[in-house]
């Protein structure tokens, strides 16, 4: 097991109605921006329960954080804090909206060009102001962690940053709330949670016995429940696993003293920067041809994954990691969540591009043993056609 | 499902050569008191290592901190604590050292008879010393919780105490300073997680399938790693895991949103104080017996846990149940934990004293059903004998 240094502040409220707790956590005196995306969170009563569930405060809102959020919008935000003196940001919405507010809560008050925080990868932030979340889509596991993607549309960048800073103080649960969301989204999740969890897994063994076993555990359950609520949108538990299980998936817990990857994660951000294809979707096209092509280096893993995830133990070697990595296509897929490049009318002509933006990005070395080169991932993105 | 709150701010420094760390974590101006046990730490070097971790530091001691922590030894240390106006703790020990030292905190400054704080179960705790732990016995999860338990010799009561101002600031976990303990030690610590996990999972089924499949690979790592760690002492790796389940079986992650049983362990306290047992030997002797009498209350758990822990999917359901409580006390054995009252020169005529202390205890509605009563007991304790 390789040392580490593990620590999760966040305070997790979860359960039916957790809402109305969230006074508790935020100071009264607190000027308060609450921060969503699109509008749903007004639609379906997400908002006013919140407001509802903080009388007396001063608040105000910010709407319109998009899905890959983008330094552009964000930086609107971060203007009006500013002006209005905000001390609180309370996101609501799923993995795009708390990402941003974490941008706006480590931009608000940074000395200095706020882009860098972006180019340092979240290093260069030394404060942040408090921010909160009520998550309404479980995939990014944003909640519970201190990073976050930020995009810049004019230059078509997505990046990720990390701070210890930028841990939510807290983030309620509610797996009713996951109710109305569309089968895209729940096979998005679903779909994103998962490679998370093997962006950690899937790397080479260190003895991690504990890691390894967490990390199995959480993926036979996405693979026992993410079917399950496709079929019966409105079962509570069903729910309630897959939103716990994509942000223990993603909170430090499971890469706490293992190697990883995110490989397949850097590739994805190129391709929906250039072309706009959902996250998840970009890692259920990327991944099964990753791991083929890695197969030598990810092998005594692998063989584990198709034994204890997939119950498969027959055939040589070579037979098991092809067939484990069938049946993750295949699970992607039954997610509702298309596997190939030309599902999404890409084709070969786009690859040089997206190797490009990787170079450009400095991301040439890549995956847990540094040897992920832009001829690899050339190769790789041929297989994902 | 159940709803919860998870909150578990504890930093988590792990692996060979941490401790050199810890100055990062403790304020320049603080005044430290490192508190400990019997002397191992002093003649294996730990305390030497601490202290030369932390030049320039005011730094006091206070050794003594006995198994099952004593109130009135630990009120001699929070004696000290007020007259040398310490503001800072450093465990440097067991689950016992850490325990205690959580009591100290949290007396140091508390207004009105110490005693109460035990009384009340921690519930009075107001604000607590800033504390810290150098783990070198992995058991009792105390590193990463905010529990401890506490005797007081007088009375010979053992009782548990629990508040969100008793986790520790951080706790360095360095598998290699386990390799000196003696294998009675790494067996006690073995069971002690086992059970602490057991306590968590063998309850009834509420659909936390991601808590579930959490304890199972806890359980898992433990009965693979176990045995290895008494026939390679100084396995690194192994040692990692051992000390890593430990912290995670007792840190509230698995037990968030399902049901806790800890009968056995309220059982198992009285026997400590009445006769003297390590906590672990109490724990393997009730187990067993107390499985076996709350088989219909626990049934699908144990079905669950006979196939995933111990791969036993044959017979009809009760002969399932009793093999895998069956194997559960020949694992236990093979800790070289002793599993019966008998094997401890206890016997029959011990029964009644350990219910009335129980009842005297205000422990009479035990398990996750509360329907553990002092007849219970006394049936589950004949079948220990």
């Amino acid at each position: 097991m390789l040392n580490f240094t593990f620590c999760n502040p966040t305070k997790i409220l979860f359960g039916k109605g957790m809402i109305k707790d969230i006074a508790k956590e935020i100071p009264k005196e607190a000027k308060i921006m609450i921060t969503y995306g699109g509008g749903s969170v007004k639609r379906n009563g997400v908002l006013d329960e919140v407001k509802a569930a903080l009388p007396g405060y001063d608040i105000d809102e910010f709407a319109g954080i998009e899905p890959n959020p983008a330094y552009e919008t964000l930086m609107r935000c971060t203007e009006k804090v500013r002006d209005q003196k905000i001390d609180f940001l309370l996101a609501v919405g799923g993995g795009s909206v708390i990402d941003g507010t974490k941008f706006i809560a480590a931009a608000a008050n940074f000395a200095g060009e706020p882009w860098d925080i972006v180019k340092s990868f979240g290093r260069g932030v030394r404060q942040a102001l408090p921010f909160g979340a009520v998550l309404t889509l479980p995939a990014s596991g944003s909640e519970m962690n201190s990073g976050a993607v930020i995009t810049r549309l004019a230059t078509k960048t997505k990046l990720p940053i990390s701070n210890p800073h930028l841990f939510p103080k807290f983030s309620v649960l509610d797996p009713t709330k996951t109710f109305s969301l569309p089968a895209s989204q729940i096979g998005n999740g679903v779909v994103d949670t998962f490679v998370h969890i093997t962006e950690q897994y899937l790397t080479y063994p260190v003895m991690g016995k504990v890691q390894d076993r967490l990390a199995e555990g959480l993926l036979l359950t996405l693979i026992e429940e993410g079917p399950q609520a496709l079929a019966d949108p409105e079962n509570y538990d069903v729910r309630a696993n897959l939103m716990w299980c994509a942000t223990l998936g993603l909170n430090g817990l499971i890469s706490a003293g293992v190697p990883q990857d995110w490989a397949t994660h850097m590739i994805g951000h190129e391709l929906t920067a250039l072309h706009g294809l959902d996250h998840a979707k970009t890692l259920a096209i990327v991944l099964p041809a990753m791991l083929r092509i890695r197969k030598d280096d990810k092998k005594q893993k692998l063989l584990q994954y198709a034994e204890r995830v997939w119950g498969i133990s027959r055939g040589d070697e070579d037979a098991r990691m092809d067939e484990a990595i069938d049946k993750t296509r295949e699970f992607f897929e039954r997610m509702q969540v298309k596997t190939r490049l030309c599902d999404y009318g890409i084709t070969a002509e786009a690859i040089p591009a997206v190797v490009e933006q990787l170079k450009a990005h400095g991301m040439v070395k890549l995956g847990e043993k540094f040897n992920v080169t832009p001829e690899m991932v050339e190769k790789i993105l041929g297989q994902c056609l």
